[in-house]
């Protein structure tokens, strides 16, 4: 029996190894690879490369191409190399020997890089979409449950109150401080890497300023062994973001599961985002939570993967780049889809009420007592003597309903209007107003 | 033979076991944790769980163990636990019981987040300084070398001209570009902790505000049980932002191993920075950029690791988190040497001249003459024809003493002011000077 | 514009998120599964709990199913949940009842622990029979190029007299010695978990070592809990034993792209094999190589992947581990690819002759002219001045062509039959025979 | 505040940053760079680069060495290199030229790898013992506890009745296949790399089996340039079965803490192996075993620290592999010091009796009851339904003190035995008497 099979013909089997997944990825880059020939042909135009005419055809015929992947009407042909080629041949088919001239002054280098900064610009804004959806999910349950006390655990022992509202908070405030790598990985995805052509850049007097503009790029990489460095640390600075979300999901996620399990029973879920059994009542399998902790995991493993490709090599092109795709992209989407499905998830959190109000719990409120003895006027020292010996003898029986915590972020005060601005300044920073603005201004 | 030696008293052993390198770690976070007493100790003046002349004495003495810290008189005392207890146990042998007030409201979790994160704080600052030098030293060779010509490759392979200028530039662009990832490393660091107790807060009525002012924090870490989650993910962050710029130096290094290869023998440096041998005149042997190449290496590996330390772990502190220090210490020094390390060598490079004036080069102008014949009025295909014809007829002699490259960041223009603007912008956004003032004012 | 495609029916997002990549595993699982009940059904009704009628018609039934997958007609149908669902489901409509019985005294879990351990079995055979070719031809290869010397480096700088036969010899003895980790790896698949139900057993009085007879296992996890640990452990110890054959396929195929590289040009390949330009004709772009080191990297980081995906949590089975298949399964295939292309690309390998005649290269005798004075009996200070007086002098004129190297695995003494015998005694270890037979003994 | 201190004369700076931590590593490596030595010197007097009357004295003066360290007399000294540099200047100091003939035939690189491979046996040897502790209590526990029953969970839910004694005994047969890992890293360790010279032998007529069998090595790397790639695989082989025993440790400290939660309960140890509070005798705050869980996730990032360092780079000897003792020399220590805690502390484990007797539990029981009633004769189906609905109605009352799992490896038949043999089986593979009994030899 043979596991995997084997093209018969050598060539083949060495066109299949080298492309690889490419044509998958090239489909996604495919709008992106138009908007990018948009800029470059009217640049060309302005240096006097083409003639207006010729970019009138050029710009009319990138359109037409640019709704027919929309409408899902673009496909790459068996024959045809990559995306860049389709394009290409689409052009030269349709308007002659114009669609030739799109590739003066660019390299296939930098054709991908640019292409690829547009995607990735795109897919923040998606990830910072899905994460808006989940953190405002925080905010409101963590209002929602600001009385629900729940047990606090240090060294996975029970240790002091907390509640409801605190451990939702606290994802919230997660969410807006990792959303400061992501600005990070936006800003280097929106450098401008087109004219680096092959990292050396060009003989042609290209004015990439222009293209800077017209791509609605925040800045360029000036120097083009630089922007051609920036393949491999643009995927890599974006593995970091993902990987800085994925972590805080990780923890939710483990925490959930860990609050399902029934000797806890904090919170619960319909049935049918559990999966059990008829003769085991006992059990709400927290599948979607335990698929959330795994792919998290693989996210988290991503850099890694990424820096592994990296390292070692020197200053220039390697062909070895390829393959990041295959490490970013689906990471990107895998953590879209465990942002949306933890939210999807705990819309419909059920929250135990009153854990606490259950002896088991008593001792929780040892320090709590010596701490109101304090301020009620007690010496440390003092307070407690008198809680230690009240628990010695049995006779501890703290006020289990309620606590008074004031300070900011505490159980009282959550500070969440302090977190929703936290996030609102970070989000109002990447400022996709600017990309929106330019692909229409080249599409109308 | 015994390989490593065991305690033969096994409670000894545990000791031993839990209490790690701590040690080592502790006297360098002293002077940071005498800063966070110092604020703390205000804050409980101003809300009345110290009296004025209680405060004042610990001022006072908090003060005299900063100096002794300075001068290198501080020493955690055998049989004290740690760097707290060994601060706390000064203070009631001087001032008596005074000093055991100092631990109201505050608990040795947030005790410590707050020493490291003005630890961590300090650190990138002195990173900050290192990459300057070395950016410094990069656009002054960039300037300098600007006109000497190198060969580029791609896929390893001879490719386009390219030159001293660009590769030093690249350099520069690369580190303005890293700084991004440590600014956000800064202000996750920047983020006040204090209060936030075991991680579930407290039922004094602390006032957090005032302890973020009084140690120049930039902000607080609002909810309590996130700023007990910014334990491992303050590191981590850090980690990307070392791994960065790790990622840019380890690049270079393997680039000057390359060009210093005999049969490049682009770059040289003076003996007494190599090492060789009498018989084996050929030899100049890397070892400096080898090792920056393999530290650089192990900073890339950390965040994995610290990921590692972390992953599937809930909400709440656990003992494990001791370990962060021993992966993110060392990898913040090491990056330290390897920056300055890369400045010192690159201080003394000789650069080769006129090295594409061999022949053995003349084919890296063939895409030269193509563009320059384009640009001249030839139609790119006939152009093409042509080059490859005098190629093919063995008639192809390029002018391969220089090139005229004109738009931004290419050879004829490299940007570099533009590049140091990058720079001083992020510089200036990290306001350091706030945290000095702050010290200051809370010493004098 | 959207980036990615969400299902807008909350279910399905959650049914599509949480079976994930399985269909395509499932697929390639199918026959095993196959294999895996014909076991478990032969088991059934040695204990009693199947008539020998029913086991009959199930072995029938199994066969039958066996060869519709061989044939390529076996499909998971539509609204089918798996593998496993769709063979009784096949069972059930085809024979009745009978097929539900299949599932006694089984869990999902050790099923498809089974049908893991079965796959990969069979997947590290085909492996180790790609191995194998590729170890002839660097056999071959050594043998063909022993007396063709060419440079040998220490820390990047021309060093010694190395040969092209110790150079590919090195690769073959590399590869001998990476088996032992994939002879772990296929011990540790090759041990039987069928029986260990969800992980705690079952209270049927099932006959595992009767199972692992008919599955020709050598061995079976007798602990349960440790069947079910082994899921993770397994899929790390095989990422391991990848890891370490592509750790070696990565310094060969970066060993080729230096030696491609124009500078030292001591290795080219057809054209066919390279890319490259016409009026580029220096270039012969290394493709496939940098493609090779690529992949190896993304196969070297897939044990941390694994570990992050395990660490840090309990025993018993989670849902995590699902995801595992998406890291092994391609992996194992890309290494096979990698291995297959490797031998592939050398098989035509052309190698320059007479390098070392070069001047160039005459400093590289330096040691040997020292040793050579030695053995003719000149105290070693003495020879050692002699010849760094005679460089110094520019008199050093040393044979170019020939050294004397007489020990074991030196240029002059390869040890070629010793590292083929290293080799087969490993692979004759493996004892593949015994699972082929136990398969032929359960389908005919 | 200067955070770390520089060296203020930059050749010192050099120094330091290029030595590193290898003196504290030269000290463990000593006895072995003699044992080396002592065998290098006997092949040299065979092959006739020594006389009879030389290679005594160096004998006895390496023989002395040896005593030194082992009395803990030997120093390297300020400005002397390294251990092999502190040797030789011994030997010449104490018996004149003699001592520099040592060197003949032998290069810094081949000598460090014997001495590194001779300590990694040594250390290997070390990490068996204390597994094989840990595993005989592993064995005991389960004995022990064979009829303690406990909860099985999956997917962090209650699911079937396990026991105490599976689990014990899971960990048992768990180490006992880590060994497998151990035993290839053994092997890989116990090959001579003697005589490779720089990585590409020598012209001298060296006995390499010769010294082969001197060290007791099990076999040598017979090509030379294989020897020299054998540097920094071995550590990667070595890592690999350190994480493999790590990831065991991993999740027995994770199940402990687990255990120890209040929740659970199901474990507990004396109180000065835990630590807690007077006024939260609630807590017992596990943190040895968090110290074990983070420390084997040390361990578990080191193959990939260590793959970093190496991946991407060519054939021949690089400096960067000297931090590879950096990364495996204190992993070593590690897991040693995680194995012999684990032991330590599961020594005084309490464990909680009768656990399922509680009501709490008896859902758990609802499998066995069906597969009770099918093996009294009832259709599956019928079974199913009857269990079904005696939970449905309350009336599902099952014996929770007692089941009846009969097959191998089950709660009733957990096959100790077996797994002993397992384990003695790999034990009884390392032969570690032929390593003592070459040493024996060299030094009497």
């Amino acid at each position: 029996m043979k596991i995997w099979q084997k093209e018969t013909d050598s060539s083949q089997e060495v066109e299949k190894f080298t492309i690889g997944r490419d044509p998958e990825f090239d489909q996604i880059l495919a709008p992106f690879d138009v908007l990018g020939s948009m800029a470059h042909a009217k640049m060309l135009c302005k240096i006097g490369l083409l003639t207006n005419e010729e970019n009138e055809l050029l710009q009319k015929g990138l359109k037409e191409i640019y709704l027919e992947i929309e409408k899902g009407q673009f496909q790459i042909q068996p024959g045809v190399e990559d995306v860049h080629s389709q394009v290409e041949f689409l052009l030269t088919q349709r308007f002659g020997e114009v669609g030739k001239k799109l590739h003066s002054g660019r390299s296939r280098n930098d054709q991908v890089l640019v292409d690829l900064k547009l995607y990735y610009r795109a897919a923040i804004r998606e990830l910072v979409i899905e994460t808006q959806e989940l953190f405002d999910l925080m905010i409101e349950l963590s209002q929602k449950h600001k009385t629900d006390l729940m047990p606090g655990y240090t060294h996975t022992q029970l240790a002091m109150p907390s509640s409801f509202g605190l451990w939702f908070g606290s994802i919230a405030e997660g969410l807006a401080e990792d959303l400061a790598l992501l600005k990070v990985a936006f800003d280097l995805s929106n450098k401008n890497p087109l004219g680096s052509a092959a990292g050396y850049g060009s003989s042609f007097p290209l004015d990439r300023t222009y293209t800077t503009e017209l791509l609605g790029f925040g800045d360029l990489h000036h120097n083009v062994i630089n922007a051609q460095n920036s393949r491999g640390k643009t995927e890599r600075t974006i593995a970091f973001a993902l990987a800085g979300l994925a972590a805080t999901l990780n923890r939710l996620s483990n925490d959930c599961i860990q609050f399902m399990n029934q000797h806890f029973g904090f919170i619960s879920f319909p049935d049918e985002l559990t999966t059990g059994s008829s003769i085991m009542p006992h059990k709400k399998n927290p599948d979607v939570f335990e698929l959330i902790r795994a792919k998290t995991n693989q996210i988290q493993a991503v850099p890694n993967a990424i820096t592994m490709l990296l390292t070692n090599t020197g200053t220039g092109y390697h062909r070895d780049l390829q393959l990041l795709k295959e490490e970013i992209f689906p990471a990107v989407e895998s953590l879209g889809n465990c942002i949306s499905m933890s939210a999807f998830m705990l819309k419909s959190v059920r929250v135990k009420k009153e854990i606490l109000a259950d002896k088991f719990y008593k001792h929780l409120f040892s320090v709590e007592e010596v701490n109101n003895l304090v301020i009620s006027g007690l010496p440390f020292r003092d307070a407690y003597k008198k809680v230690g010996f009240a628990i010695e003898k049995g006779d501890f029986n703290p006020d289990q309903n309620s606590i008074n915590h004031t300070h900011e972020g505490s159980i009282g005060n959550l500070c969440l209007e302090e977190i929703q601005i936290k996030f609102d300044v970070v989000i109002h920073q990447f400022n996709f107003e600017k990309m929106d603005e330019a692909f229409n201004r080249l599409l109308h």
